[in-house]
């Protein structure tokens, strides 16, 4: 059955937590999921760069993903990473992720070559969207240079989206580069781009955006959902600067050990300190620190709505 | 039991043929890989970049290499690439190698993240090599910037070998850049490293090198083997600059659809042309260009000790 159901609002790339002997640790991760939920995210990108998802094996990953099905999450509001760097692995976590019902799923480029051109990249898709052959699959690209090099050209998203209309119908632009958001944008309207970072929510959602898909979503769902109700309000510029004030804050220390930090806490649960290599645990000297910078923006994991609107 | 012996000679990194329908080619597979030890090679690197190893899941590496075993192939010429972005994965890897008494395995560090430190890389080794917590395992560390983008540092290879004296015992070196090489060879005699490319083959020798790893011993084995053997000839020059000149015509091409074309022509079987995403197949006209470019070297797959000696 066609799937026309497309992702909008705050979209958080929830983390992985593990346990000391770094196993997932399953019921945090459930805990975790159902907070973001409550907190105002729309959808749950899981097993994103934010989420270590490459650092664990794809068995790893469906145990996961059924653990979120069987607690109670309804599987439309999920986008787990399913991309990988070979056809076989791409076609078994994403057949997983539709049969389980998810409402789409966030695909990376096979990421290990370097040397790649649009037609292999294209050539990958279009064996994985073949070999599902499924219309309950809905594809959002995953664009992240930062991590992969390369990417997706705006002739390749046309390309994939002239070939498989219903299916790729979305993106996450974690480029950084507002410019290459703007021409998705405009050159492909209807086309579901989240930004990659909230930075560049408030300008993406004047300019067509679907919402925004942030790592930093973990630790401030609350405020993030707020601006996105906002918007169109005359408080949405100074709402959108002191999020971009947070986000340049949280990026200023490495990104996924410092969401862990703050969760751990704020949620006063130091078993959320563990990450998988190559991350490593930050230093208790660096963790003060960004405590210290977490002050000046009074932050807190559920502001109040007085404290969102600015009133400090 | 300890593992003593240590990887020397021409190592080739196989390639993977597929079937029409991308599936491995099992047979073409094993047939090759006894090829190349009949025409010299000292070891396989099965399952390196050449090898499309990343474009193939666990499951298929590790059946492609039971399959090799049980040909007769003696394991302890066996150096499969057992690295991966997940310790859960690598740790699988490099435990199915180190059971079926493989002589040694070839290690990515973990590459999906780019903003990774060394004590992060360091960690991932650490974890890995404690998880298979056996004598019998040999890390070759596989230095690849080019696919990777970040590597192995002198700093990092030196407090991995001092931590595992016996256990991180080499290095191939594919970052192209002789004065790594150079560098590698000096902070750690006795280390077994291994030039990425022909090309800097010889002058490895001369500085102490074990050997090279290269993507087209696939195509001209035997004729590496030769100057492997009379490296300290009056003739070793000559070879050299042969092989360069050979090599540099290669690469001119997308390589691993380079070395499936030259297979698939010399050998007169088109079942090698097959490659996987994000690879793509050569237009015929490119691949007529490669062949009439090989022609000028008076390229033959099994070229004869005259041909060799450059009597053409």
């Amino acid at each position: 059955m066609a799937n026309t159901e497309r992702f909008s609002g705050v979209i958080s790339p929830a983390l992985t937590p593990f346990k000391a002997d770094l196993s997932p640790d399953t019921e945090r991760f459930v805990k975790h999921c159902n907070w973001l939920l409550e907190q105002g995210c729309a959808g749950l990108a899981v097993f994103g760069t934010t989420s270590e998802a490459n650092s664990q094996s794809g068995a790893e990953r469906m145990a996961l993903l059924e653990a979120l099905v069987e607690s109670g999450i309804d599987p439309k509001v999920l986008m787990p990473g399913t991309g990988a760097t070979s056809i076989t692995e791409a076609v078994q976590l994403t057949k997983h992720a539709v049969d389980l019902g998810c409402g789409g799923v966030l695909m990376l480029p096979p990421y290990y070559y370097k040397n790649v051109n649009d037609d292999g990249i294209f050539r990958f898709f279009d064996e994985v969207i073949q070999r599902i052959g499924d219309d309950a699959l809905q594809v959002y690209l995953y664009h992240i240079p930062p991590q992969t090099v390369f990417g997706f050209s705006l002739d390749l998203i046309g390309r994939l989206v002239q070939a498989y209309p219903k299916t790729v119908v979305g993106l996450k632009d974690s480029s950084g580069d507002w410019n290459n958001m703007e021409a998705i944008l405009k050159n492909f309207p209807g086309f579901n781009m989240f930004p990659g970072s909230e930075i560049h929510m408030l300008a993406g959602l004047r300019n067509g955006a679907s919402g925004c898909i942030t790592a930093t979503a973990n630790a401030n769902p609350a405020q993030l959902r707020s601006l996105y109700d906002n918007w169109q309000t005359p408080q949405a510029d100074d709402m959108q600067a002191a999020i971009t004030a947070l986000r340049k804050t949280i990026q200023s220390f490495p990104m996924v050990p410092a969401l862990k930090e703050i969760i751990a806490h704020f949620k006063e649960d130091d078993g959320w300190k563990h990450n998988r290599p190559p991350f490593t645990q930050m230093p208790a000297e660096q963790v003060k620190d960004l405590l210290a910078e977490l002050a000046k923006h009074n932050f807190s994991l559920e502001p109040s709505k007085l404290a969102m609107a600015g009133d400090d």
